[in-house]
């Protein structure tokens, strides 16, 4: 089912939208913000004068600039889009510049981190609000950004304790707007989800990758050319932002550590069960993952089409 | 770019066709066959009443039967469509059926295996061509298939040494009518291959869809509601046909026990890189894997939209 997101509305949410980072997430939110009038400004900030030019061919804010200071002042929302290894560096950048009551968020895929990063930064009477829509593709840089991204898909607020509550409805609300579904919880809880919902996942794929691409038995011809029997799956995301993945990784050391620890558990006990033909462990494992896949697609996160819906025609 | 077949043939290939197992890639060879016309008549083999009454409904056949002998009758080219671990009893059940100058072939995801359990029953004057289409979906049964599955696919055959030429020829013949690319090589050579191109990724693709779905810290409703994060690209393939895999992973054990050490070898590198922040490793490699997709992409063996072309609107 094609992905709509509902009409613009009369009056925008807020009046001053700074979005600090225009790559896939940051160009998709103000495609969805100019959409459906959610702001009555955004302006635009990267360290990069090439994107910012870019952004400038797309219209896709009102105002750039390269200086996190000059571009968060009046704004009410911030919202940082850029890899978690360098949000106290911009946190730091940006505070002289942040106005009383201004709220500050972001978009980044681990959050105990950030909270330590960017909190110590930021004056008294400027709101900070975690946040992270679980959405992406593969592709990065401003053109691979679109207004639908976050529709159907998940954003997971982890304000900390004490956070205003009006700050964390705003927040709610704007990615509410976007068409996402909105849950809070903990930034602790958070990044263990993530952990085993995205972070391992994008580790074992980056492996396996650089595992097929080493070896000396099988050219890279051949494992290029036979791929589609499961491999290029796994390519899909081992083709994600290799600075955004680093440092995923490096901010969410523990948590990703305990996941791979249970996945390389049981993977020895797979191992196991193949060595010494134990093929009924594999059979009631494999029959067993079949039901995961089948509550994904009946929660409407995954399409039911065979082979993601790759083209085909009868 | 969706997928075309090229026009019917005047002349079929084959006077009769015996499939033997009507799975997805059964009734995909099936579907392929009737529409390019490719053999005379389609004999349909199965040891499910259920299926071959399905096969009935479908018209995916000419004649139905049980019995593995009285399918083979006459047949020119017989294609075992069927678990790698049902081979032997099979090939024993069938061989009293063969005619003189028949072409026994296959499409199992191992091969060495194969051979030892078809070659010992086959009668001299039969021809044995094991090959394997390198295409298929996460879904099975004679509904799952389609007539495209295999067009700008892979077909590997694994003719062993001394087999007749003609049966070869004729065994790719088949196979590029439906659209596939064949290549030959060694059983051996095929089944390292596979095991890292298919065996070890769908092996890591039900491990850690297991993992996840065992955990106490997170519950299965949260792993299923945030899997747009990367899981759920896992657990398309984790929900692929458990007879299957079970037995590619008991038939093809030394391969893919080799694989498996050196993606482990490689995964405790990374283990190692995260625990002491060496991000230097991690980049280098993450950059490194976005070649292997931009080839798979350029041969064709992918699509080059993100998120596998998974649906959205503008």
């Amino acid at each position: 089912m094609p992905e709509r997101l509902g009409p613009a509305r009369e009056r925008p949410l807020v009046a001053r939208l700074a979005i600090i980072g225009f790559g896939l997430i940051g160009s998709s939110i103000a495609r969805a913000v100019k959409r459906l009038n959610l702001a009555g400004a955004i302006i635009a900030v990267d360290h990069d004068e090439a994107v910012l030019e870019r952004v400038r061919e797309l219209a896709l804010a009102e105002e750039t600039t390269i200086d996190p200071a000059a571009g968060v002042r009046e704004a009410d929302l911030i919202i940082l889009c850029i890899p978690v290894g360098a949000y106290g560096a911009v946190a730091q950048a940006m505070r002289n510049g942040l106005k009383e009551g201004a709220i500050v968020s972001d978009v980044g895929s681990v959050k105990s981190s950030v909270i330590t990063q960017v909190q110590p930064h930021l004056p008294s009477g400027v709101h900070f609000v975690p946040a992270h829509p679980v959405a992406g593709t593969e592709h990065s840089g401003p053109d691979a950004g679109f207004a639908t991204l976050f529709h159907n898909r998940w954003c997971i607020l982890t304000p900390p304790e004490g956070t205003q509550e009006g700050a964390v409805a705003t927040v709610k609300a704007f990615w509410a707007a976007m068409g996402a579904n909105v849950e809070i919880m903990t930034a602790q809880h958070h990044d263990l989800v993530l952990a085993i919902t995205s972070h391992v996942p994008h580790l074992i794929a980056y492996n396996i990758v650089g595992t097929a691409a080493d070896l000396e038995t099988v050219t890279q011809s051949e494992v290029i050319k036979f791929s589609a029997g499961g491999f290029r799956d796994f390519t899909r995301i081992a083709a994600s932002d290799p600075t955004m993945w680093r440092d995923v990784f490096l901010h969410n050391k523990e948590a990703v550590l305990e996941m791979l620890g249970r996945f390389n558990e049981d993977l020895a006990s797979l191992q196991r069960a193949i060595r010494w033909g134990d093929g009924e462990t594999l059979f009631n494992l494999f029959t067993r993952t079949r039901a995961i896949r089948r509550g994904i697609i009946s929660v409407g996160q995954e399409t039911p089409e065979p082979d993601f819906g790759r083209r085909r025609e009868e």
